[in-house]
């Protein structure tokens, strides 16, 4: 799609081994200008990097739709340029399996895998969880912006109450819901969901503890329906400085759509 | 550990590239013979699979535990012989990642990544959540043995009522709590645990589905005490023909020592 943040951000020039305009080889790489706009504290956001990973996959790969995709933040990656190096490691009749490498300045910052195939018929076969129940966006809290973090820019999020954490008071409980859209409009979709995981504060800051990603896996369940997320994030143990943090990511149709979890390093 | 089935059959041949004796080079290929022991209906155990990868990054990475490994299976695995290749991503100060590749014929069956780091003092520093509450073992039932499924005689199972599945009568509840250990006595240690968490029955059965293992992710959260680590698993939604698998591990300290998610495909 044209026109938003996201898909002029994760465009991937063509690949320097191969001819303009053909079809990528089965191992391509791209040229990426990585934007400032995705950016926390500590660096360009985890998932916005994954989806360029995902973005260059899909490019070898016969599918649409990731199902599953794993990274492993290896570096700190910053504004600049950057090479995607995708490979098609086995098409099978529904399922495909790439790997890829986001490297800058000759170092490679993550490297990711992931099975993609068709998500275009997805029903609900048993469903042990439900959405958050949140007011209706229009009767939450805005979040403000947040002074060096663009990432939060992109994003409109709503809450029922204001995190403690906002306020210099974390609440002690790792835990929070939310609505969820891009700030521009762009529909969330299965390219999409990779960065929207890892684009909400993390659930540590209600310990007065901020996080550094080291692994993170998604599940896409299903193409969203348009409108709002219904999200959830929560951290159940931490120890030895080292946390979980489990999100979903709920559509408007009441469908589970994300379920990813990820291991990050406490920083305090 | 010598002496055991799981040290004896994730034993790793020297490198056919390299002198025999030598540490592992940063990249390095080994022979595994992969045997029958380890196998459910539909081939060799995933988890076991994965194990002997992290077996392999372990000879090339500078650190002892795994703490995060992800597992993406593009076939079925089979007894005979393997080769498993692993490779160092990047080596820092307190985290090292690596990859591994397990093939068979020539073909690849699974591609693996891990951070490795050092577990030796970990301490709790927020638990939002308890270990199963279970009747002492010796109090509970004892599994029986599965016809063709040579995995389930690697382990003891203890659970406080037979599960329904096993009566061919599915609760609808796809969980479960249960006891486990080695059944020959092999401790549990951070090595083993990406096998662990895959060795229990599926909780689908309950649904009266069965499962094939798509993408596994462990989190290596401690050093396991030893004796008997109690567990559970729960699948919380299924959809569009795919469901996630949770499962945790506590050692008898009451520490949780591995949590993993895993995305299947359901079996009907």
């Amino acid at each position: 799609m044209e026109g938003f943040a996201f898909d002029r951000d994760t465009r991937l020039a063509p690949a320097a081994d191969g001819p303009a305009g053909a079809p990528a080889a089965p191992a391509s790489s791209f040229g990426l200008e990585v934007s400032d706009r995705w950016s926390g504290l500590g660096g360009v956001n985890g998932g916005f990097m994954l989806a360029t990973c995902v973005a260059a996959m899909g490019a070898v790969l016969p599918f649409p739709d990731p199902i599953v995709v794993s990274g492993m933040f290896l570096r700190p990656g910053n504004a600049g340029p950057a090479v995607v190096t995708a490979e098609r490691i086995r098409a099978g009749r529904t399922t495909a399996f790439g790997q890829a490498r986001l490297a800058q300045g000759g170092k490679e910052v993550l490297r990711a895998t992931a099975a993609f195939s068709d998500l275009a018929a997805v029903t609900t076969e048993y469903a042990g969880m439900a959405p958050p129940k949140l007011p209706d966006p229009g009767d939450c809290d805005r979040a403000p912006g947040l002074p060096g973090i663009t990432l939060a820019a992109r994003f409109e999020y709503r809450t029922a109450q204001a995190p403690g954490w906002l306020a210099g008071q974390p609440s002690g409980d790792p835990s929070a819901e939310f609505w969820m859209r891009f700030a521009d409009g762009r529909p969330a979709d299965t390219r999409t969901l990779p960065l929207i995981v890892d684009a909400a504060a993390p659930a540590v800051l209600e310990l007065g503890a901020s996080s550094t990603t080291i692994e993170l896996t998604v599940h896409v369940r299903a193409r969203p329906a348009p409108g709002w997320l219904a999200c959830r994030v929560t951290t159940r143990y931490v120890s030895g400085g080292y946390h979980e943090e489990d999100f979903e990511a709920w559509d408007s149709a009441g469908v589970l759509v994300a379920q990813s979890r990820q291991l990050g390093l406490v920083r305090r």
